[in-house]
């Protein structure tokens, strides 16, 4: 039995998407108001904005929004997308909604005709469950940025093939 | 004797922008109409936008803009700024106009309290000069994602401490 749905986001998830997004310990308060910001960009204006976002939700007892995901594509790239941001609440992290949900924006992408998919993420420590993620997702760090955020802060790119190349 | 004026872009210096881009055989069409949105978008909206734009005319016998910069804080980071374009008209190339420019972006940069530059770049064969003018002004390529905008055609990240870092 499938115990979960993902589907395009809607102007009523907006409160519940910016709870997650206030729960999650990484982001600070600029990072809150990006992302809430591209989240109203893509209700406003749909694909246009760049950006599509998928929610994915549980459907056990009660419904309920476990978290979403924001990908595009790449300006002036050739079949690149930007995998945004991904985040789970943090009470319904651990179940595997975060390994769904990047499986179905993989299928989106390459279904799009996209060949790879980038993602930028910091090297503080508290991203380091985030990058063993993205590792075991079959990312790759690609190039790093030094003192990119901030001075020690590194801008992490990591980066898969949806496509074998010839 | 001074013989060249770097202002902020006004509308009326528009029709010429988009000569010079045009006539860069480095832009492709997606990189003309992106460059010219993003002129399209300093001029109504100012440095709301997140671009900056700053022409260089020459003030020899007769007034003529010689190219521009486009640059902005990049979102995100504390003290970094992206030089997302710097486009000198092919007819006024190798005059110094490029490293005026470019040195009078990075004062600005300074001045708006900007620690580092960023540029990226393509790896293709006519991006060689463009690169060597980046690095006889004292940037360095810090990063590398391949296949980037097309499979064989890499992003080069430059970059430039403006401050001394502790």
């Amino acid at each position: 039995m499938k115990t979960f749905n993902i589907r395009a986001v809607e102007t009523r998830d907006r409160s519940r998407l910016e709870e997650i997004v206030k729960a999650s310990v990484n982001f600070n308060q600029e990072e809150v108001k990006t992302a809430l910001e591209l989240v109203g960009e893509a209700l406003e204006n749909g694909e246009e904005s760049g950006y599509i976002i998928k929610i994915i939700e549980s459907t056990g007892s009660s419904l309920s929004i476990a978290g979403y995901a924001c990908y595009g594509p790449t300006p002036l790239t050739q079949g690149v997308y930007d995998l945004y941001w991904i985040v789970i609440d943090p009470t319904a992290q651990g179940k595997g909604f975060g390994r769904t949900l990047i499986a179905d924006v993989e299928q989106d992408v390459l279904r799009r005709g996209g060949r790879m998919l980038l993602i930028e993420t910091s090297s503080q420590d508290s991203y380091d469950g985030t990058i063993r993620f993205y590792e075991k997702s079959g990312y790759r760090e690609v190039a790093r940025v030094r003192d990119f955020y901030r001075i020690g802060d590194d801008k992490l790119i990591f980066s898969k093939n949806l496509v074998k190349t010839p």
